[in-house]
């Protein structure tokens, strides 16, 4: 990585870097993939949660992004003119929420979603005096069991509400599937459009996500459009399901031994209030590079315990490099990432415009 | 609660809700204990981190206050001329941290601690050319398996070095025990007391920590300070623990519901990005306040899942409130914390002054 000693010598532990290199290599290996079997990119900034990722994807060929709440959309469009077409793969509730939806809306191409007669109303509701209106999908449950109509029938029957109802448009059936249900997206999908387009309307765009199934995305041959979000920077969770390796690991913490208690035992600098308390199914919260031996068994809010079977041989003032098990969640714990690569001179400090934004 | 539904209709969901009044309560019931037993209380404030809350500790009877990390005590000591004495239970390693550690023990009454002499000798180095030696009290692990030196021997000659050392003064005995461990505290004070006044050194303070056995923190009867943090809150963990009721909980989340996929599920805008994944040994990742009959089984970043064997009878729209897990690490996901009670004539919005200072 990029990373010279000057450059880790000058970032205060506990701190998460990022490499632009490697992230820019993620974001084209992906695009390339996509626009090869002709799937349109909308990534999912949760995982950078900086505009200037977002231009760099949408660089490559992203169409635009996609964003979780409401706030973190109006962060991520104030912070680059380059942004101009969100999806907000989200219901939005709520007359205050509604007021900033309106507002976003006015200033870029917006797209949200819907999953119930509720929704859809509250978003009429507040739409039906706007001069333009407002873009809704129905987000449909292929498995993962969270939001979504649980059957193509009720996308069909939630299509024709939106595509009835003034002020908003019916814009396409969306969904976050589990991880390898390629072919429940299909299937639910296929079905949903054949209904819907047998009433005359049409089905513009269908949108599928998630890092590790992405490089089968187009196996589900009814998807248009693809959002992937932690691919920009890979985590643990992925090296160990084998969908890449650490050299593509693209954000990673660093942190400062401060104890060396026992032969056995380190402790470091950074705890759950960096590394998080995420699991992800894994053992342990990260991986320190280069220390395959080493796992870090256990965490409070400002340590994190390092042990090995052998000797741990570090020492207090000793940095040691972590890929957290989840990146995206790493990123909303601070407010400032320290970034390299993509032709920077030196270490530069971002902050980190939409951390935090949860509502 | 004090919380009107008007309150809750003025704040946008999901956010931390913060009651006074039960923290006043929670602040007075552990100083009347500890004023009993002569056991000087100097909270920890991590469970807050506003300097508001820690005005009302100190005017309960708090010595002083308890910081982990060296930015969240600047921030604390920046929050309010009330805190002049503060604690930093934490190994300062490196050099551009021992030159903020100089610049705020010019302000504030500081003490650090250490448990190697690799961490005494940075401290040294940084405040022997000071005007006024730094305290440093020795980190002993009773039990923890985290920081501290293994034994009263250990503590002994770390005591010494520190004693010997220009620039520092000796400040006593710090532990931080596993839950109910105050046999094992008491030992291994009595015994690091009884060997280093052996020396003719004195040990002004012995301090431990924890709220699950603070209200046992005098059967350690060698201890004469005591830094509870949860208490001041309360969390679902206590209230598990029997140590506390839903009642004494001051912090809670409130979410809107947002999707009824099913008769038995519904889901809120809060995910792991506010209610964490800490599982402190629970099932689940909080409790809904008047509804045992539901487990929030399952956080993505932005959404919560709320199960239920019967009927979930919540509709779109309705707000629910949730005592976390973990109080501390909610604490620390939003910028800021909405407040009633204490006399306030409606609900504020009070900025987290030390929320993600992890350096």
């Amino acid at each position: 990585m990029p990373f010279s000693p000057d450059d880790i010598a000058a970032i205060q532990t506990p701190a998460v870097v990022i490499d632009l290199d490697i992230a820019n290599e993620n974001i084209l290996r992906f695009q390339q993939y996509a626009s090869s079997h002709s799937l349109r990119v909308r990534p999912h900034i949760k995982t950078h949660k900086l505009p200037a990722l977002a231009e760099l994807q949408i660089a490559a060929g992203a169409i635009g992004i996609t964003c979780q709440k409401i706030s973190e959309a109006e962060a991520m469009a104030a912070g680059s003119s380059a942004i101009k077409d969100i999806l907000i793969t989200y219901n939005i509730v709520g007359s205050e929420k509604l007021q900033h939806l309106k507002a976003l809306a006015r200033r870029v191409k917006l797209t949200v979603v819907a999953d119930s007669a509720t929704v859809v109303d509250g978003l009429a509701a507040a739409f039906r005096t706007e001069a333009e209106p407002l873009t809704v999908m129905v987000e449909c449950d292929t498995g993962a069991n969270r939001c979504g109509v649980p059957t193509a029938e009720a996308a069909t029957a939630l299509a024709l509400r939106i595509h009835s109802t003034p002020g908003l448009v019916f814009g396409g059936l969306m969904t976050y599937p589990p991880i390898g249900a390629t072919a429940a997206v299909e299937a639910f999908m296929t079905e949903g459009k054949r209904r819907i387009e047998a009433l005359g309307i049409e089905v513009p765009v269908i949108t599928s996500g998630g890092t590790p199934s992405m490089m089968h995305a187009a196996d589900a041959s009814v998807t248009t459009e693809y959002r992937p979000g932690t691919y920009v920077y890979n985590d643990r969770s992925l090296v160990a399901r084998g969908d890449c390796g650490w050299e593509n690991c693209a954000l990673s913490v660093l942190a400062t031994v401060v104890s060396v208690p026992t032969e056995n035992r380190a402790v470091i600098d950074a705890g759950s209030k960096l590394l998080t308390s995420d699991l992800l199914g894994l053992t342990g919260y990260g991986h320190v590079l280069g220390r395959d031996d080493i796992v870090i068994d256990q965490l409070s809010e400002e340590h994190g315990r390092l042990v090995s079977t052998g000797p741990i041989g570090l020492s207090v003032g000793d940095v040691v490099q972590i890929v957290p098990n989840h990146a995206c969640v790493v990123t909303n714990m601070v407010d400032t990432v320290f970034v390299v690569g993509n032709g920077l001179r030196s270490v530069e400090a971002w902050p980190v415009a939409a951390r935090g934004k949860i509502v």
